[in-house]
This record gives structure tokens, C-alpha cells and sequence, in this order.
């Protein structure tokens, strides 16, 4: 059967993650994967076996994509702007198929990625904007931003993120490497957003680091804590994960 | 008791609208002046009878306001910054109060307006962003912008809008003046954004306007169409509504 990529994008406000959750059988909460499952075994007329979605990144409740990727095998020869469409015309309007494309069979969603880029966007009003409640993570305590521009280069490089692992992280290595770190204030808006850019992450690693860079920020952590956190390998020490409001899976690159 | 206006910001998405819905003096719906009625008789602790917030305009369900604005007779005499704090610690989060002044015991914010701007934001794209659902109109048939920008000014001055009022407007007089029309293609995001500001405005008065500069835009009506429909003062013919999830209550400006 040929195999089909396709770049997604989803408002995560009301799915409980990317991945499927089913209890007995049966789909237990509305998830991004058990939507795209549907609506391609949909598309097929309900093959058996159906056919499986795999997805590149098991997005928590409540976090978006702009460039989620995922990967199946369809029956059928489809080209790539009709498929778009026809999964876009069956998909609920909280998610989106950005493209379709026809791929090799051995590309893999999840095993083939090079490297992953995530955006947070941090919202410093002293109440939420209504208009970003579920779009930004909202932090009211006075930060200082040069302290934070002056820690964030401290993830930079491979690292033991022991520290910045959530209890539920079930890799082999907590060793991990980040490419790229930025931080942009857009005081008009009231915003500071977030880049940060890696070959994989652990399980809440980016929710966690910006909860640290948010102590940072107002003063309650000294500004190389950083550099003493991926010292001591302690999930313990880093304790305030950023809401997932403010997380998104920005882009995934390939190896050829 | 002292008098005190507030400008509010919401969401509207998960409202039926601004205006209190009761049945048998039971609140029947989720209602913006319902939420507030609630708040400021919290903060008052309780009074007898009960503190009514009087709102400038009631906006439908899935309207949005970055501006609403209203006025209520409150006993005590609080500092405006502390009362926005009191009110916005108490609110849901789709409600935002973003400040509170005391005014003299004549301020209406309904009867005293000068003016009133809206702005209505128009999605182009193929298939509706995720991130925009709720918070702009999906319009996604080919668009002349240039036919648009040549019909707009004809709502400009003072007419009879009688085509363009729902069928639930219970106004005395259908005569309205529009002193500004603005649209602004924002060609990077795929958004069209309109602005029309008047003294008052008719039942879904703005929403039709839109649907029919929408028509005029696939070229389904001729351009200078709005003249004529100011002319027939029918409303069987100004038949498209645009959706409530593309409007904003932008600024309500008072006489002196």
C-alpha cells in the first residue's frame, strides 16, 4: 500500500493529547490520533484491518501543532492536494491537514526525525487576556527578561536532562541535544515567545525548562541554575512544569 | 452610591451573548452581564436589591468585544486599579475587565454614546485555521478585494438601513450614520479585516453589511449594489448573514 506523510495542525484545547486512548477496545477520550484514524479509515471505506495513523510526537491535553507529523498507508493512489482536501472537508475544525504527501515506505513518522522545534508563548498581562486563555501559558509575577536571556544559552549543547524529565519519561537515556534556544519580548503584545529547537526531547522537557527560566525570570533561582540542574540529574529539583497552554509543536525536519 | 463605568474585553465564544437571560427569574443561558451582575454583587456582598449591570451594547452569541462597555451603582468607593483587580480575580477567564473609572450619576453607557467601532475579521483560507475558529468569519470562495474596496465607501454618511437590519430589530427609526469604513488586507496571515465605526448601529446590522460586501466580492452582486439596497429598504434582500465569530466590539466613545 503506499504510504502517505502529512503535516498537521491542531488547536489542542479539546483533545486529551495526540495520542489514542481507548479503554477495552473501545476510544475512551477524544484524542488528535483517534480523529485522523476516522477520517482516513473513512476515506479508505473502512478497510480491515483499519488503518493505523502514526504520529511523530505524543502532544500532551491541551498542547498545539502547528506542524505535527504523522504518517499511514492508504489503498488508494490519491494526489496530494485532493487528499488534503478531502481529509480537511471529514476533519473536525480544531485540526488541519496543512499537506499530503506521497512517501517511501520506509519513512517512519516518529524514528526518521532530525530534529524537533517547539514554541512557548508566554503571557505577562497581570490577568489573562481572554483572547489567549488557551493560546499562551500566563505567568503575572514581575520577570526579568535579561536574567533570562542570560540563563537560556545553558541548555545549548548534549546534556543529561535527567532534571527535566517528568515522572512519566520511559526513554533509555535522559542524554539529549539542543540545537537552538531564543527568546523574542513582544511588548506589545505582551508576550514573550519561546524557541527552542533539538534532535527529541524527554517527556514535559520544554514545559519544565521554561518553568525554570520563569524562576529565573523573578529572581527565586540564580541565573546559572541551569548549568547546577543538568549537574545533579534530580527530577525532583525542577518542580513547576509551565501550563500547556502556552506549547506548540512547531516543526519536525527528516533525515532524507 | 457612586457611580462607576467599566470597559470589558470577552471571548464570546462560550457566551449566549451579552445581554441576562432569565426564565421565571431563573437564569436560563451563560450570558456576559449575568457573569458580571454575579461579580459586582459578590463584591458588594450581596445588597438588597441586587446591583444590575447596564451594558452599552448586546452583543449575540459568539460576538466578541475588546471594548464593551458598562456602567453600575456600586456602595462603596474603591480605588479604580484595586476595583479592575477585585472585579478580574473573581471573573471567569473569558471575561476580562481591563479598567474601571467612577463617573457622575448620569453616565449611561447605553444612552450616552457618541459613537461606536467594530471590526470584523475574515478568514481566506481554503479550509478554516484551528487557531482561528472562533475568532473570525470563514469565507472561503475567491474574493475581489478591489470590488470591495470600491463598494465599501457607499455605507458611508447617514441612510435608511432598513435592508440591512435583522428581522429582530424593534428600533423606532432605521436611519443610521456610518462615519468610517476601513478594510485592510493582511495578506501573510490570509485575513481581511474590516472596520466601520457610526453612532449606533441596527440588529446584525454589521454582519449583513459584511455578507453582502462578500457577495459584491465573488462578484454575485453588482458593485455599487449597496446603493441600491439602501434604496429599496427591504430586507428580504440583503439575505447573507456573516457569522458571529468575526465581529469584535472594538470602542464605544461618550459625549462629554
Amino acid at each position: 500500500m503506499p504510504r502517505y506523510k502529512a503535516i498537521v495542525a491542531y488547536d489542542g484545547t479539546d483533545f486529551f493529547g495526540f495520542q489514542l486512548q481507548t479503554k477495552n477496545g473501545v476510544e475512551s477520550a477524544r484524542t488528535v490520533q483517534g480523529e485522523l484514524n476516522k477520517v482516513v479509515n473513512q476515506m479508505a471505506k473502512k478497510p480491515q484491518p483499519p488503518i493505523k495513523v502514526v504520529g511523530a510526537s505524543r502532544t500532551d491535553t491541551g498542547v498545539h501543532a502547528f506542524g505535527q507529523v504523522v504518517h499511514f498507508d492508504f489503498p488508494y493512489d490519491i494526489a496530494s492536494d485532493n487528499f488534503r482536501k478531502g481529509l480537511n472537508t471529514l476533519l473536525p475544525r480544531d485540526i488541519l491537514v496543512k499537506s499530503v504527501t506521497r512517501v517511501s515506505d520506509d519513512f517512519h513518522a516518529r524514528f526518521n526525525t532530525h530534529a524537533k522545534r517547539y514554541i512557548y508563548r508566554i503571557s505577562t498581562l497581570d490577568y489573562t487576556d481572554p483572547f489567549k486563555r488557551h493560546y499562551t501559558g500566563h505567568f503575572h509575577w514581575h520577570l526579568d527578561v535579561e536574567r533570562m536571556k542570560l540563563a537560556l544559552p545553558d541548555f545549548l549543547g548534549e546534556h543529561d536532562f535527567a532534571s527535566f524529565a517528568a515522572s512519566g519519561n520511559e526513554t533509555a537515556t535522559t542524554v539529549r541535544r539542543i540545537t537552538r534556544v531564543e527568546l523574542t519580548e513582544k511588548a506589545e503584545e505582551h508576550e514573550l515567545v519561546l524557541v527552542f529547537e533539538g534532535n527529541a526531547f524527554l517527556y514535559n522537557q520544554i514545559r519544565i525548562m521554561v518553568g525554570v527560566l520563569l524562576e529565573i525570570g523573578t529572581g527565586r533561582r540564580p541565573v546559572h541554575d541551569i548549568q547546577r540542574l543538568i549537574a545533579v540529574k534530580d527530577r525532583e529539583q525542577a518542580r513547576f512544569t509551565a501550563p500547556a497552554s502556552g506549547l506548540y509543536l512547531d516543526e519536525i525536519s527528516y533525515n532524507d
